[in-house]
């Protein structure tokens, strides 16, 4: 993880800095969970200074927002399989896997926290979506260019991506490729 | 079992703990949010033993989802208008206004809590959402009943319930009269 990181930073105080510190935070929430650290946790696991934090990422939710986005785009990047069919098939089973792995409820926990911890929760969460929305919504343009009749991005979130959250979310059982690929096709 | 049998008996010593019981912990809710407070909180505040909740309810996740289970029967009861799009458009408009208003938020995030927090919250969170599934299954077997092609509880679950459901766990705007019924009117 840490070898990765410093391969796709390259270079410098800063790179190493933000290793650090998105190792230390993968290691608090593996240890403990969201919710139960701090600014100064995440520093003193990192070896480096609060104010490093601050400067760098402003408060705690942007510095958990950001960790996320990256582990996300590392573990479900949006796929290009040729075809809209094929790209949100691989696309939900990417996020059903995630979801229903050993971080994913914590992940689905700490997107629900970010929209309900003040303003800067608020905004964070936000930022985080903003950009997975901007990913789903290439993957829907490309089909378009390709003349192919594709919904839009909120369509894909309510009838692909919030019944899989709410069944993880409320203990409902497991997501089984037959389930994830029928919503799929419903929606197309 | 003799306990119950007194306690959902009208009137007497048994009805009036419940009351005051019932009473606390939806003030303490209120004052301070879910997972904020203990049993001898809402002893304290209803002005009986810890020992009297202990018996009756078990635990403070089952008093919890008891709490929330009334009160969802009591805001929200299934509709029974004569058609299923009458039925599922009023049921969700409920829905909507309840997830929307000011307990809405605090209501959703106690059933993802009851759903993450060990066996006694999974088992509460799951006899309530049974309960209300009884309740919605009752409401599409009246529509078969009467000849009406219904979908299953789940598919009301996964694409009308899911859907508002994240979009206010996810704070994405309003959830509009127009949008409501569409998710009613796409699943029917």
């Amino acid at each position: 993880m840490e070898e990765q990181q410093r391969a796709r930073r390259p270079g410098g105080r800063a790179a190493r800095v933000g290793a650090a510190v998105h190792q230390a935070v993968t290691e608090l929430i593996a240890e403990r969970g969201y919710g139960t650290f701090s600014v100064a946790d995440i520093a003193a696991r990192a070896g480096v200074a609060d104010s490093s934090i601050y400067r760098r990422w402003g408060n705690l939710e942007t510095l958990l927002a950001d960790v996320t986005l990256t582990y996300l785009n590392e573990r479900s990047p949006m796929p290009d399989t040729g075809t809209l069919a094929g790209d949100l098939r691989t696309y939900a089973a990417a996020v059903a896997r995630e979801i229903t792995g050993p971080e994913g409820l914590a992940l689905l926990r700490l997107v629900v926290t970010l929209s309900n911890s003040g303003q800067q929760g608020l905004q964070a969460g936000e930022e985080l979506r903003a950009e997975r929305t901007r990913q789903l919504q290439s993957m829907l343009d490309r089909a378009r260019e390709r003349g192919e009749t594709a919904p839009d991005a909120l369509g894909v979130l309510d009838h692909v991506l919030a019944p899989m959250y709410i069944r993880v979310l409320f203990g409902l059982g497991p997501l089984t490729p037959e389930y994830v690929d029928g919503l799929v096709d419903r929606l197309l």
